[in-house]
C-alpha cells in the first residue's frame, strides 16, 4: 500500500516544498573540513564529561536514568539563568526551558504559532535547518536581504509598510541570528537592533532570536535584542552546544513564564533528563567563565588565520565579510558556482559549504560559500584556504 | 502582549479541548510507589552504564559528542534488527529509525499522518501520552472498550460497519499495545490479533503497534502484529526504556525504508548522538538476553505478590485483571471514586494512578486504578497493597 496518501496535509505540502533529499553534500573524510560548524575536536571536554557522568552516576545512582530525572537536572535551568545575566538579560528560571538543542526549542517554537496562514521572516541566507523547521508549517516566508552589517532592517520596514498598504498579511513571527550570523557571520549592529525592536511593536510580530553563537564574541558582547525588548515579543533561543558539546543536546528558550508553560506542553514526553543531569554536572564542576575565555581567544586566533590566508591567497574576484565573533567566514566569488566548485575542492582535500544551502531559492547562494574557522586547527586552515586558492586559479 | 493570540490553529484548539495542567498527580515521597511505571531502582544498570560511557569516551574521544556521532551510534538500528528478530520479525536496518524513546516515534508518526480532519481509534483506557500527542493534531476519536484479553476487536467491527454504512469518516490509524498494556496489563489474543489485522486491510488503516512492554512476557512470547502484517499497514514501535533505562530515551519505529525516510525528514534536527552512541556501547559490552531473562523472572515474581496481596487483602468489591507481563495491574473498584481514594492513600502511605488518567471521558475512569509492580520491592508490593486495603475498609 502506499503510505503517501495518508500522510496529513501539512505534511503534503511540506515534502512538496521541500522534498527530502541532499540535505548535506557528502564530504570525503581525507579532507580538511573548513565545512564543519563544529567545535574543534581538542575543545571538547571529553576528559571532564567523563568524570561529570561518572560522579554523577556515583553520587545519584540510578536517579538521572529515569524518565523525570533528577535533582541535578532541575539545577540547569537555574544554571541557565546565571549564564543569561552575564549577557545582560533577566529571566527567572521558570521563564527558561530546556530543550534539546536550539534545534528542539525551534521546532517548539514553530509547532505552537505557525500554520499555513502564518508569515514568516526569515534572513536572506539563514541558518537552513531552522528554515527546513519553519518549512513544516508554513511557506509563506519574507526574505531580509543581509549585507556585513547584519539583517537591513530598512528593507525590512520598506517591505512590511508595502504589505500593510496593499493589504497582504503580515508576519507572525521573525527569525533572526543577530549576533555572528551562520551562515554569514555577520553582527547586526546597535542601531538595526533597535530599528528592528521598534518594528516588532509598531507591526506587532514575534522575533525568535536564535543566539547560538552569542557568547563566542571576539572583542565585544553584543546586546541580546532579548534585552531590549519591553514587550515581550522576544523568544531568546540559547544552546550550549558550541561551547561545550553538540551532542549532549542542551539548548533552551527563555520567554515569558506563560509561553513556557505552553511549549512544555508540546515537549513534556519529549524530554531527555540523562543528558540535562550530565550538562548539570558538568557545569557545577567547571566554570563556564573560564572556558569561555579560552574559546573565545582560541577562535580569534583561528579567524585571524583564515582571514590572513584569504588576504595572502585568494584572487581579486573574492571578497568576505569579517566576522566579529562565531565559526564562519561567509565569501562571494563572482562567476562562479560554488556547487560546482565544491567537487574540485574536495578532490584537492578541502571542503566549504555551498551558498546553496542557505537560501530559501537556491539559485541566490550560487556565488557564495560558507567557510568555517571552528573546527580545524590553525595550520590546516591556512593550507586549506590555500588548496582552495588553487583549485580557484586553475578555473 | 497576549502571545495566546497567536498561536497557531491546531495549537489553539489542541489547548482548548487539553488544556496543560495537572498530567500526574502530585505523589508525596513517602508513598510506596505503585503508581510509578518505572523500572526498579535496583535493576537499572548503573554501573554497567557509567563503564560504558567512560569505555565510549575512552575509545572515540570527542567524536560521540558531535551532531552527527560516531560509528558506535550507526550500529544501534542494527543492534535493534537483532533483537527484533527475537520476536519473529525481520526487518532491514533501514527499516528502523531510533528516535528519543517510544514516544519521539508517536510524536512523530502524528506529526506526519494527522491533522484535524484525522480520525483516530485508540483503545479505552490506554497510555495517556500517547493520547495527549494524537491531541495536538486532531480531536476525532473512535474509542474501542478493554476486556481482560485486550482490545474488543468484534466492537471495533462493529463500529467501523456501523461508520461506513453512515458515510461517516474512517479512521487513518488505530493505536494500540497489544501485549501488557497500559494500563490494562492484558494481551490481545492471537485470534483477535489477526481479526484486528483482517479490519485493517478491509478498511484501509494503519496500526500503530506500542509494544514497549513485549519483550517483559512472563512464560509466552507474544507475536507482534507487526509479524503478521503483509501490505505494511502496522508501524511497529519499541524502547528500551522498560528493559534497560527509561532516561536514555531509546525507542524506534521500525516500517517501510520510504516511511523511515519521511519520519527521519522531521526528526533530523531532533537528534540525540550521545545517548545512541551509550546505548550502543552498553548493548555491544552486555548481553541483552541474558539480562532480559532476569528481568522476566523478577517481574514475574513481583507480579505474583501483588496478586496474591490483592487475594488476601482486598474486599470483594475489588476485582482485577491477572497480567501476563510487562508493568501493570489495573483493579475495578465497584463504588468508589478513585481520585478521591488517592488522597486517603497517600496519607496511609501508599500511591497508584486514578483511572481517569487514561480515558478521553475522565469520568469513565472512576472505578478503576493502575497499580505498578515494576518499581518497588516484593516487601513493598506487599506492605503497600495492605495500606490501600485499609483504606478502603475505613470508607
Amino acid at each position: 500500500m502506499n503510505i503517501d496518501q495518508l500522510f496529513s496535509s501539512t505534511t503534503k505540502k511540506a515534502l512538496q516544498n521541500d522534498p527530502p533529499g541532499e540535505w548535506m553534500p557528502n564530504i570525503p573524510a581525507n579532507c580538511l573540513r573548513l565545512s564543519s560548524g563544529f567545535p574543534a575536536p581538542n575543545v571538547v571536554p571529553v576528559t571532564e564529561l567523563k568524570q561529570a557522568v561518572t560522579n554523577l552516576l556515583d553520587q545519584e545512582q540510578d536517579l538521572p536514568l529515569h524518565y523525570v530525572g533528577t535533582p541535578k537536572m532541575e539545577l540547569l535551568p537555574e544554571q541557565i539563568k546565571h549564564r543569561l545575566e552575564q549577557r545582560a538579560l533577566s529571566f527567572s528560571s521558570d521563564e527558561i526551558l530546556v530543550t534539546a538543542g536550539a534545534c528542539q526549542a525551534i521546532d517548539l517554537i514553530a509547532r505552537v504559532l505557525l500554520d499555513e496562514q502564518s508569515v514568516v521572516a526569515v534572513e536572506s541566507p539563514t541558518y537552513m535547518e531552522a528554515l527546513e523547521m519553519f518549512q513544516n508549517y508554513t511557506h509563506q516566508f519574507i526574505e531580509i536581504p543581509m549585507d556585513e552589517h547584519g539583517m537591513k532592517t530598512d528593507e525590512l520596514a520598506h517591505v512590511l509598510a508595502e504589505r500593510k498598504e496593499q493589504g497582504l498579511p503580515m508576519p507572525k513571527l521573525l527569525y533572526t541570528i543577530p549576533s555572528f550570523q551562520n551562515p554569514t557571520g555577520t553582527t547586526l549592529t546597535n542601531e538595526r537592533r533597535r530599528h528592528l525592536i521598534k518594528l516588532s511593536e509598531h507591526y506587532q510580530f514575534l522575533i525568535l532570536e536564535d543566539d547560538a553563537y552569542g557568547e563566542l564574541y571576539f572583542d565585544e558582547l553584543p546586546i541580546p535584542l532579548s534585552a531590549m525588548d519591553t514587550e515581550n515579543r522576544v523568544l531568546y533561543v540559547g544552546s550550549l552546544s558550541k561551547v561545550i558539546a553538540p551532542g549532549l543536546r542542551i539548548g533552551w528558550v527563555a520567554t515569558t513564564k506563560e509561553m513556557v508553560q505552553t511549549l512544555f506542553w508540546f515537549k513534556k514526553d519529549l524530554d531527555h533528563p540523562f543528558a540535562q543531569a550530565i550538562m548539570s554536572q558538568y557545569l557545577n564542576e567547571n566554570p563556564l567563565d573560564r572556558r569561555l575565555k579560552e574559546l573565545r581567544t582560541a577562535y580569534k586566533e583561528k579567524c585571524d588565520t583564515m582571514l590572513e590566508a584569504l588576504e595572502q591567497y585568494m584572487p581579486r574576484h573574492v571578497s568576505w565579510y569579517v566576522p566579529e565573533g562565531g565559526y564562519f567566514v561567509w565569501l562571494k566569488i563572482s562567476n562562479i558556482d560554488t556547487s560546482a566548485l565544491l567537487d574540485d575542492a574536495t578532490k584537492n582535500g578541502v571542503s566549504f559549504l555551498p551558498g546553496k544551502y542557505f537560501f530559501l531559492h537556491e539559485e541566490e547562494g550560487r556565488e557564495w560559500l560558507r567557510l568555517s574557522f571552528s573546527y580545524e586547527e590553525k595550520e590546516e586552515i591556512q593550507q586549506g584556504i590555500k588548496r582552495l586558492s588553487e583549485v580557484l586559479s586553475q578555473m
